[in-house]
């Protein structure tokens, strides 16, 4: 099997966090920020290590400003329900995700605030322009991902964080396709809620998403219930992470979720990201030859996030994956969940195929891939 | 050690389901209903089967309207504020969880809707009369705990649905602390929403919890974002499960659930109960003989959830708790997360020691117990 739909979810996970699943389900049985007795302090412990340890992966301040969720969509409506006051407007890039665009839709929908989309451009100068064109009195947050999940493309999160803070603007950062494979730093890069997922370049199990706050902004909440803490009070506490986190977390996911990190620490980020950005870039040179296959990529911007996508003339995106699947290749193919990406790239209507290595793709994978589209065409 | 907090997760848990953990995150390491090759294809089954599983476990009509959630906490805020519409009332009992509680008690202090709480008394045709009393014309659910987390008092739940949907409202129930331990079946006890844990009495890991819908209630969601389904629409779909499954969702987790199921089946949901009550009924009986312990429990009413909670004269609960906890006793004291229930039995300000046995519970166990809250009043 060759898998390369490592945006969707990293496969194969490190050992050390496949053996943690079951090994902190076992050692950390107790209910976490409950119970006083050993094996309950262990648990609680364990997490708040978690915690600290995200935070000094993602330059964030406080361990205690770093809240777990299900996933990283949960932890994207959080923040953005979280900031959305009666009549505000949003400013989102053209390439979000639906974890996005459908959270800021429902709200508009509601008649709760309006949405701008800033067009991301070849130029970063053009994109901040397009952001700051859109800028309006009640212009609560700029919510941007890092990068396109479908075609890669890269957004200049620091320059419109700085554009964001000039204007007296929240930045939210979706980091579900680039935590682990770029460097991102809260404090230097000025990110004031980052939502990210841990299940794909964090290397760790499904279950675990991660919402960070740089200061202690009291978010309003969407989901309230027992904390542990304050119980005699009927409303949600003001405190951290106890506000944002009800009822019991994914204990041995969050634990898992460390050795994953570890994982990534380990190789180096830098390391990942050459590597991965070599196996797009030998599939590109090697397909690029091939004049039936459209390569959605811009040669103007070589920075991108290693995650490419294409098409085959005479096909559909789904009609390629199912050739591929064949040949046990895993991609995903279709409209990956980000209709604003794919209007941008004008693929809305056939989709494309994405392909997105991880740190344990082999040339050799990207030769039977390569091969087995040759065999497409034929 | 003596674990006697299985009201707040069980432990430990089935050898299947923690070998299936760790096993799940290897065998089904793709994303569900996104990719269309292999192992994204079994992994979808495999979510699919857990859908049936549970909802043939519950009652429940179609595998479609399992909702898999991060916890009982996630399940009730979608549940209630799910159906809850502007200025409508809610009635919930008077033993309710901080999960159901403060949600609640959030959708008040917004001035978005109203609710009473009716109390649960002695006698069931007394406790249906207190929430007939309470129901007005713009009462939309009834949401009813199975039992209190804290005091194991049952509630009259199936004369309470009856009662509901003779008026034409909803009802809620929360079966964390029930599910596993009593039989419950939707269809037949008429439950409308029923939300449960997935790590207490199914035996599941952490990170697990279920909403199962008995028709196809087109609740308003909470959480949006991306379905893998009708990806071209900035709106969530309408259709089951995916309008409410947004993101990925804990895979190792759901499917180690179904192990946890299948252990809870095959030892028999009436042996668990009559084991557990045992274990509750041989403690109350050894320690009813001590003067300087209050149990707070109801001769009148003989079936109970084997939940029992108690107080020793001269010392607050957290001090009893921390005695136990040098015999490695494994209890909760304090709140627990439900301040109503604290009120009704007068424990708000000392809170209560909380014992909850498993089937994994000896006899021996509980004499350990006896015997160390023996040592404490010497």
């Amino acid at each position: 099997m060759i898998y390369l739909d490592n945006s969707a979810t990293t496969y194969p996970k490190p050992h050390s966090v496949i053996c943690e699943l079951s090994h902190a389900a076992k050692k950390y049985g107790a209910n976490s920020g409950r119970g006083g007795y050993r094996m309950a302090m262990e648990t609680s412990e364990k997490i708040y290590a978690a915690r600290e340890l995200i935070a000094n992966f993602f330059g964030c301040q406080n361990g205690r400003n770093v809240i777990f969720t299900y996933n990283c969509t949960m932890a994207l409506n959080m923040a953005i329900k979280g900031v959305a006051v009666k009549n505000c407007h949003f400013i989102i890039s053209d390439i979000e995700h639906n974890a996005v665009l459908r959270p800021i839709e429902k709200l508009s929908s509601d008649g709760f605030c309006e949405y701008s989309v800033a067009e991301i451009s070849d130029s970063d100068n053009t994109t901040v322009n397009n952001f700051k064109k859109n800028i309006k009195k009640n212009t609560r947050a700029i919510i941007c991902t890092g990068a396109s999940n479908v075609f890669g493309i890269l957004t200049p999160y620091r320059k419109l964080a700085k554009l964001a803070h000039e204007n007296n603007i929240l930045f939210i950062m979706d980091c579900a396709q680039i935590g682990g494979i770029f460097n991102i730093n809260m404090l230097t890069d000025d990110i004031d809620i980052l939502c990210c997922a841990g299940h794909k370049g964090l290397y760790g199990p499904t279950g675990t998403g991660i919402l960070l706050l740089k200061d202690e902004l009291l978010l309003n909440t969407i989901i309230e219930g027992g904390t542990g803490s304050n119980s005699s009070n009927s409303r949600q506490p003001d405190f951290f992470p106890d506000r944002f986190e009800s009822g019991t977390p994914n204990i041995p996911g969050i634990i898992a979720l460390c050795k994953g990190i570890e994982f990534v620490t380990g190789r180096g980020i830098e390391n990942i990201y050459r590597h991965e950005s070599k196996c797009i870039d030998y599939f590109k040179k090697e397909i690029i030859k091939n004049k039936a296959i459209e390569l959605y990529f811009n040669d103007n911007n070589p920075q991108n996030a290693p995650i490419v996508a294409f098409n085959v003339e005479g096909y559909h995106s789904e009609e390629i994956a199912q050739h591929l699947a064949k040949d046990d290749i895993c991609i995903r193919a279709g409209l990956h969940c980000a209709p604003l990406a794919h209007k941008k790239m004008n693929t809305l209507e056939k989709g494309a195929v994405r392909i997105s290595p991880s740190v344990f793709t082999k040339k050799s994978d990207m030769d039977f891939l390569i091969n087995s589209l040759k065999k497409l065409q034929k």
